[in-house]
């Protein structure tokens, strides 16, 4: 299927680019912005652009920042003492959501992968390392519940704990709201492990 | 949810303008393209700018083009006494993908709606009524086989006909390679009308 204007032909590939973003998707959304006023393309284009001119890594966290130090890093509210480990900027957004933590996040960017050729270098463990002088008393593992998570996590509490700084991870269990019979068995033996007295 | 960067943000906000895009798919774009080389963005960014800067309706057809005519009502090879009605841009397309249709074709932008207020004025049917000269033989209504559609049908063929112009409109049946037994009522009582004969 082509179209007439090379124009559109060019608009409707570069969107493919886009993961989870097919031709018959792209070309959906060309169509939608070509009866747009011109302001809404250019929201969106001059909104992208920025990306890739502001956004920036934390030299501290590695978190995505438009300044560095980051917002969280620089500010004087949180808690120095505890670094919450995380694989990516995504984390950061959702543990943040939740009111619940007010110590200092720590991006790596990615886990361990040896199936993918991913070592420690490709990741940001050096720096983790870095930053855990004295004033850190705690480590919290927030990696993702899989076998790339548990590798990582393994990996990181071998290298920290013999520098005396406590290292926990978060728990894994029966997500709220859910019914046990709709849990995998490695969720509930998880569950089961990790009880807490009432 | 909100991010440390502003720029995220925006990005993000920016996307969800787009249909089908919610805050979630938002966010994963985003932070795909922050993982991606600059020139991914820049491509993006480009053309889409590249839709408000170049492209425009062709002042005979009324389909999206690049060039005022566009190729098709440009190109010697097609055939001028046929014009086949369509509501939208992409149906062009669609037609032409099936390399059955050498004629010239008349874009609508979109269907009579009384309920939402759209009367013969807001679409192009004025436009087509000034190119129906001498040399026009028949006019095929390819609207979609929607209330709007056959609405849309039934003026148009009542405007055209007392100007002795053939009018005809695509068959409705049965679609190819799908079975009698999924097929609505409706389609299929189409489809006995439209018999032909063997």
């Amino acid at each position: 299927m082509t179209f007439a204007s090379e124009t559109i032909e060019r608009a409707i590939e570069a969107l493919t680019l886009l993961p989870t973003i097919g031709r018959k998707t792209a070309q959906r959304l060309v169509f939608f912005l070509l009866r747009e006023p011109k302001e809404t393309v250019e929201t969106i284009a001059s909104a992208l652009l920025a990306l890739t001119e502001k956004v920036q890594l934390c030299s501290t966290c590695y978190n995505f920042t438009d300044t560095d130090p980051c917002a969280i890093c620089a500010s004087p509210r949180r808690n120095r003492s505890v670094i919450c480990v995380v694989e990516s900027p995504s984390d950061v957004v959702v543990i943040e959501s939740t009111h619940e933590f007010s110590g200092l996040y720590h991006v790596l960017h990615g886990t361990l992968n040896p199936l993918e050729g991913i070592g420690p270098e490709d990741l940001k463990i050096k720096e983790l390392l870095a930053r855990l002088d004295e004033n850190v008393k705690e480590v919290i593992l927030a990696l993702n519940p899989t076998v790339e998570g548990e590798v990582t996590a393994q990996y990181l509490s071998r290298l920290i704990k013999p520098l005396n700084i406590t290292v926990t991870r978060i728990a894994r269990g029966v997500p709220i709201g859910s019914e046990l019979e709709y849990a995998d068995e490695e969720t509930i033996a998880r569950a089961l492990q990790g009880r807490v007295p009432l």
